[in-house]
């Protein structure tokens, strides 16, 4: 096992009826600014819930942040932080939301040009307090110290991550997703199912309980993912894939063991490029990153093969691609695509622009051993734009 | 799933080496009081690098917190953290040193005669900050709210709790337990078993994720406990013991679900009457409670012979009864024997006692549905004592 640092603070307020709970973790008279994204919190019940649980707060409200939410929006509320002297910010929806305000938050009391924080990583010394009402289960954003950020006019989209902007509490009430298009939970069950695999198949790293509890996630996600997305309203599978989200990406399954975000790195290039769901992006490169690196990943796939997809027939080879096809009938399962080439408007030179865009951005080696290259990366994409 | 609250900052470093990186969590100039047991962490070098990595802080040393850490005690150190300031409580040391260490700090603090914490369960309003270098993996302590402290002139051993007493960090260095006596090591392995077991084998409450984390640290646990005892400077697999340990009782398994803690409360008065070992007096209460509660605790016993034993034969009971004869077994691989009969000094009379002292303590239904009735406690240390 590597040696590791373990730190997560996030106060979760989880169940049916959680939002009124946060009253007791906000002072009274406390200057608090409401982030969320278009109307949806109002239709389903949220917005005035959680209104209820802020009276006697001074409340203001910031409205429009984005999927994938955009830099020129956000710097908005960032005046409004600054100029209203806010003590709270409270991000209600789902995950572009949270991460937008984790940005606010940290650009508020950033000294400097706050794009820094996300193009050369400038420390984040210092933020406003964040919280969050989630109301999409897909990023863990609610309990992590990453976000993600866009700004069109260079097609970019870029991460940061801190621990000043660990959200104060999450209030994670399943119900409050009930009325999410099931192409959202879909989205969300793939997302956290890739945030697993990224920290999990790489090689092995005498973590044997990381290791585990990276496959419960795995296993309770393929058993819970249909079930919710046949029966939205059904609050056990609701729930139950609600909390796996949150598990798969804060810190937990990530100590001690080495990682590979290059499917992101690639996913978040697609995203900038066209605009394709983040989960989506995930879906059209994992099972052929898998591929291109299977001897590099060869002991881990195998062990995912057999305790995640219980397959003990064939060769080490042969079990690994037996997984990493199961993944592929998984991501299709969920009327997600896998092929790149699914989707429309897709040019043919899109793996030399990933591949192109990455290596500008200093990341021309990425991965667990740092051995995915650009001819990699092209080579991935190019598989995923076969038909 | 139960509606549940996740809240756990301990902030953990884990490693070869990490004493030294406490220096960056206290500020210079601090005042510190390191509590500690014997000497044996003066033989094992961590004294030394506790010392080297607080220097430039004012440090007060306090020895002598012995197993089962006796109130008197602690009230000495109370009276030296108030004199003196104190702005940390250093715990060096296994759980005992741990648990007194939560106690002192929550004493400190408190207005009113701090005996009333154990026994009226006062609230702890305010606790001086406390953080640890833990030698010794079993109890989770180190990234807990719990804290048992004893009183040998009443014969009591008591249980409290409260967020305010989470320790800032904790350092877990596998090297700095690798001298510890085998039967320590042991009796770990058997404590971390006997929590998960004990948020574990309710009944089934739509927590699918929460079941697989407690399989996960049961399987690891089994796997590595036996290879750890034979060969303890072992790193690998001495890492993979004490972070399933810490993980065993951290609030992470427990969110959202039923817990019978009875074992741990009729072990306790087993250790206040015969000074038994913690996780021994685990041992002989357990398998004895399971059989007892067998028909309340059927479908997860079943569960729990299927993914934690891989039995899959026979009637459901059969399955349970297997599962629970491999519990026993297990125990006594490590050499603890599950019966009180073969303890020392027993008295014919014990059940009769522990389940009257569970009774004058308002301890007279316990369990996870509250049916753990005095005849139960009777018939199940009675069990234990059948030889």
């Amino acid at each position: 096992m590597q040696n590791f640092d373990f730190y997560n603070p996030t106060h979760i307020l989880f169940g049916k009826g959680q939002i009124a709970a946060i009253s007791a973790h906000i002072p009274a008279g406390a200057r608090v600014l409401l982030t969320a994204g278009g109307g949806s919190i109002k239709a389903n019940g949220v917005y005035e819930q959680t209104m209820k649980a802020l009276e006697g707060r001074q409340v203001t409200e910031f409205w429009g942040i984005e999927p994938n939410p955009e830099y020129a929006t956000l710097m908005k509320a960032v005046e409004i932080v600054r100029r209203e002297k806010i003590g709270l910010i409270l991000a209600v929806g789902g995950g572009s939301v949270l991460d937008g305000t984790k940005f606010i938050a940290a650009a508020a009391e950033f000294d400097g040009e706050p794009w820094d924080i996300l193009t050369k990583g400038a420390e984040v010394k210092r933020a406003t307090p964040l919280a969050s009402i989630l109301t999409l289960p897909a990023t863990g954003s609610e309990s992590n110290t990453f976000a993600v950020v866009s700004r069109r006019e260079t097609g970019e989209k870029l991460a940061f991550g801190s621990p000043k902007v660990y959200p104060k509490f999450a209030v994670l009430d399943p119900e409050t997703t009930f009325s999410l298009p099931l192409k959202q939970v879909a989205n969300g069950v793939a997302d956290a199912f890739t945030h697993v695999c990224e920290q999990y198949l790489t090689y092995p790293a005498g973590a044997a309980l990381q290791d585990r509890f990276a496959e419960s996630i795995l296993r309770t996600l393929i058993e819970v993912g249909p079930k919710t997305l046949s029966n939205p309203t059904d609050y056990e599978s609701r729930a139950v894939f609600v909390w796996s989200a949150t598990m798969a990406l804060n810190g937990l399954i990530g100590a001690g063991v080495p990682q590979d975000w290059a499917t992101h790195m690639i996913g978040h290039e697609l995203t900038a490029l066209y605009g394709i769901d983040h989960a989506r992006t995930l879906a059209v490169v994992l099972p052929h990153l898998l591929r291109v690196q299977k001897a590099q990943k060869l002991e881990k796939l195998a062990q995912f093969a057999e305790r995640v997809w219980d397959i003990r027939e064939g060769s080490v080879e042969e079990r690994a691609e037996a997984a990493i096809r199961r993944t592929e009938e998984f991501y299709e399962s969920l009327g997600i695509p896998t092929k790149l080439a699914k989707y429309e408007g897709i040019a043919a030179e899109t793996p030399q622009a990933v591949a192109g865009k990455l290596e500008k951005r200093g990341m021309a080696r990425i991965g667990e051993r740092s051995d995915i290259t650009p001819a990699k990366v092209r080579e991935i994409l190019a598989l995923s734009l076969a038909a």
